[in-house]
């Protein structure tokens, strides 16, 4: 049961994406106890293949200045490309709703001082095990295998 | 003085990009001796902080499916954002125009198999010098300083 209001949020949109056809991964970006973005993955609906979830997030909430202080929440373990954005703009927070459907760039973020939580959920599991048997070609399309 | 005909087009690109009163990073993909992508950041012209060079060119590109053979050519060494997308899509291989001004992740890069090469060109170098002259304050922003 997710009970974090936040990692709800992203499963939201993890859900809104999977309803389009899309990829179910949502992310929402924090700050001082509120969303400031909010987004999920687009490959198929926008034909884009740099949004990610945590990349659309980062979009969506704009030129915010200073990410100091921000928590960036996902439902899956930011990848290389969204870890990159997580250190180049200095986020010393990610949230991630599970890692065991895909590794990501924990160990990397982790080695550049990011704090990194794995929630295990098990909904976002069920939610990423069940896309993976449905559409493996696409996942492995996203994540460049 | 750039020779090469990719490293041009994406200087063109930078200069494009300086002259909407933008960052002036260009970047092109190129795959069996022809450009599939071209972008330039625009942080600036679409108020997006994920719009660097490098993520608005793959990003032309479209969903390709494999990168393998793809090199990614940009002005300036890419930042981690950029370099993660290398590494998570599997492009093995990096042209950039010059490192002087930013060193970006190209330790990271090379430290992941990717092939990185530094052009040290100095219309590259003479161009961000320029900017970052000009708009201190912009380019901190668009490295998360």
């Amino acid at each position: 049961m997710s009970v974090d209001p936040f990692l709800k949020a992203a499963l939201d949109e993890a859900r809104q994406g999977y309803a389009e056809g899309g990829i179910p991964i949502g992310s929402v970006l924090v700050k001082a106890g509120r969303i400031i973005g909010r987004g999920h993955n687009r490959r198929v609906q926008q034909g884009d293949p740099m949004a990610h979830a945590e990349i659309d997030c980062l979009r969506a909430a704009g030129r915010i200045g200073s990410y100091a202080g921000a928590v960036l929440y996902s439902t899956l373990m930011p990848c290389y490309l969204c870890s990159g954005a997580v250190v180049q703009f200095g986020i010393r927070k990610v949230y991630a709703g599970e890692s065991k459907t895909f590794a990501g760039g924990a160990e990397f973020m982790r080695g550049q001082g990011v704090e990194v939580v794995d929630w295990a959920d098990e909904e976002c599991v069920a939610l990423m095990r069940r896309f993976i048997a449905e559409k493996p070609e696409l996942w492995n399309e996203d994540i460049g295998r």
